[in-house]
């Protein structure tokens, strides 16, 4: 069976196999996976005896299915026993994937005594005499809390908070590896808004940052103002803001390779959620010619019935010509398409209709709205979610950055001029030699990012132009001598 | 100055200090701090000159204020400059004691499609469709919250949640230095009995226990007994449990040494809150003699008016004299004296006045009920909560390895049975032979002690003999081999 999604690591499964050992054996293993749609990444000889090899086969299939469908392909042929599949993917999340290290030692009494009682004590005392000391004193200084309720997780929908964690210990891994950030997910079971908000301030003393994740529309955005009011640390939701920050990015990259003025576009948001909200506001704030929101009830437009408040706003700031058909219609002429939303809404004669060097960013993941094989033949500009195709649009290119510069200087609240900087930030980095149709947004893995953000978020809070050589590690308070401690 | 209390490592402070070069001046130096009160502990050397020399003197002080006569005093020499003075014990506290670390590593593309998307969206299926996944496939399985209100911060009393972090810090840094298990600080800004069970409620799928930490009495005790009803997994107040656990352990071996039975002997508790009132219901229940329980009202005693639901009830189950005298006359003629209460409430006088071969547990930190060095002159066996006495009952005896038996065994709920036989496993720690009135119970550093308490509890869900020989590491079920993962 080859299926039409591509095998990926994400996929990628062992299996062990006891096959007779003569000269072809393990080559007619190979052709086997790979006439089943797998990439044979690693073979293995784990044991054998005068008549039998035995093997751990490792290969990237493209889903679940698939991969049955591989191990049964093999089990069909003569001659060879599957013995144990061992899927990589579960195996990596076995007992989850973050753990609370300690960083002071405690290896005899004066340690002990100095840092739990009875020394502790003194250092209670002086953030109770002085609140902003837990900021120096305790963990607050470098923690985010991930907050969700589990009902918006991926593209998955309401899974609950439990099913949760996978996603939240893996953003918190992120924000680690990419950040610097010590990160805890804060899984919460009540999708109650009123109880959200309640538990959030209640457990803010400990952390420095509150990062909202896959928490449903229109929710979220209450939550979201709700927060930003009551509490004195940043709030910032990262389907929202980091979205939104990474397609400014990438559009301005993109924009600058057509050789278009953002004030002159018009362009067309496939999903009116949270994410297509917050890019929306965005743009509109930067100065986008026009814009048509697209939901599943059609395009937001004035007068249109049973708007919430958010959809109401953004149909009175959008659609200057108040179009109220259908999808492929609006495209028609769009200088840009930013599909948030689901798979397969478009087709490529869809794309051709477009205005002359169309940008089309369809984000739905692991399916785009279109196929981005078909958009390439008839758009200037692609990018999409996914990892296996060029122009990658990933969060992790925003929130490791904005955290690690918030945290950095004590950030009380997250605002729109920091958006529009770790934008900037994030389009800066790709050289404008280095700028072509295949390359308007740098690599995860590109070092320089995350402390030009970091640079660029810490600048507005100090209220100074951003360094444009940041250094490539943060500029952290962390490590700095500390003052006045007796 | 010398002060009552006694210089400690809680108490270090690092002096730097420019002194005229002479044969003796580093001798002046240590001589004055030794005449100070102060212990030096290091003293090196960090520059000179032809006619100066710069040291960092490391000292042990009593306090805060008798830090502040030692510099002065220092500072009055002739021919010496103080130029910093650091608190070592704040140094060790900065920027917090406990950090998230990724267990898995993100350096490239398919680590990450493994950890993150799009693979981590099948093991959030996996667990959406089969819950008690969330106990393979995440933190859950080996992850405690550590929740406190802040109201009842170790002797501070009610500093709220930002100023007790540091010591939430310092448990979840001693959960995972003694049981191997990932705690995490989660303090809470309201003191409102419901919200506090409805966070608690709401943030348990995360964890495999909640460990509740210095919230006052007697709203402790609604908040323990209605999360023990909403949550399946166990719910801990060390100030009650782990304390109770400890205190019958060393009781159990001081009563050994004396050669008394628990049945026959009378004990005075002084303090009725949530550690004195767990002590009692343990002893109770392991069936004591006798009890008078004293707290600031006086003698609980049947018919004393305006009596919480608790102390009713153990008014019921007491003081079967009915005594309602003072605190020094309750014991006279007791076998056992344990104070949870404040300091200096009796005198050696008081204690000669207790049965012969009487044992004093004088627990109030960091003065304790009674000067122990008095105590010791009429007692025969004495214990404190301090580090610097013999026989120092410590909390970190029992609830590293409680927590680290209830999560291999996925415990739901921790049971008084476990109570008992976490108990039984510390006081067996000391062998027949090597008991005597200064060791009845294990130090904080024996290694044999948390792996006994786990393998205890452990037995008692799984319904087996306690092993009398556990491993010296836990019999974690965190490194066994995965089975029917895919």
């Amino acid at each position: 069976m080859v299926t039409t999604r591509l095998p990926s690591a994400g996929f990628s499964i062992t299996i062990r196999i006891a096959v007779t050992a003569d000269a072809s054996s393990i080559g007619r293993l190979t052709t086997c996976v790979g006439e089943a749609g797998a990439i044979v990444t690693a073979l293995d000889v784990v044991d054998s005896d005068a008549t039998h090899v035995i093997v751990d086969l490792t290969c990237d299939t493209a889903d679940a299915a698939h991969a049955d469908q591989v191990v049964k392909q093999l089990e069909d042929q003569d001659g060879v026993d599957v013995r144990k599949v061992s899927d990589r993917t579960f195996l990596l999340h076995l007992g989850g994937k973050i753990e609370v290290s300690s960083k002071v030692a405690l290896r005899n009494r004066d340690e002990l005594s100095r840092a739990y009682t009875p020394g502790v004590a003194r250092v209670c005392m002086a953030i109770a005499e002085n609140p902003a000391d837990a900021r120096r004193l305790t963990i607050k200084r470098n923690t985010v809390a991930v907050v969700s309720d589990g009902s918006a997780v991926l593209g998955l929908g309401n899974i609950g908070p439990a099913a949760a964690m996978p996603v939240m210990e893996g953003k918190a891994a992120l924000f680690k590896r990419f950040g610097g950030v010590d990160a805890w997910p804060v899984v919460l079971d009540t999708q109650d808004t009123d109880e959200i908000v309640a538990i959030v301030k209640a457990i803010a003393p400990a952390y420095g940052g509150i990062n909202l994740e896959d928490i449903a529309a229109p929710r979220c955005f209450e939550i979201e103002a709700r927060l930003r009011e009551l509490l004195d640390i940043p709030v910032f939701h990262d389907d929202q803001h980091g979205t939104a920050i990474c397609v400014l990015a990438a559009l301005t990259n993109a924009l600058r390779v057509v050789g278009k003025r953002l004030e002159d576009v018009r362009v067309v948001v496939s999903g009116a959620g949270a994410a297509g909200t917050a890019i929306m506001k965005l743009l509109l704030r930067q100065g986008v010619g026009d814009i048509i929101a697209y939901d599943r009830k059609g395009a937001l437009h004035r007068g249109m019935p049973d708007m919430s408040e958010t959809w109401q706003w953004l149909a009175e700031h959008t659609n200057k010509s108040d179009y109220s058909g259908d999808l492929p219609g609006a495209i028609v002429g769009a200088d840009v398409f930013i599909g948030v939303s689901a798979p397969n809404l478009l087709t490529g004669e869809d794309i051709a209709k477009m205005a002359d060097k169309s940008i089309v960013f369809a984000l739905a993941n692991p399916d785009p709205e279109v196929d981005p094989r078909e958009a390439r033949k008839h758009a200037a500009i692609v990018a999409t979610g996914r990892s296996d195709q060029p122009n990658q649009i990933n969060n992790v290119l925003a929130f490791p950055g904005v955290f690690r510069g918030m945290l950095d200087v004590s950030a009380e609240e997250f605002t729109e001029e920091m958006a529009l900087a770790a934008a900037r930030a994030i389009a800066d980095v790709v050289g404008e030699d280095k700028l072509n149709p295949t390359v308007i947004i740098p690599s995860v893995f590109d070092s320089r990012v995350t402390p030009a953000v970091a640079a660029a978020i810490r600048a507005v809070v100090r209220g100074v132009p951003a360094p444009s050589n940041p250094a490539a590690t943060p500029d952290s308070e962390l490590d700095k001598a500390p003052e006045g401690i007796f």
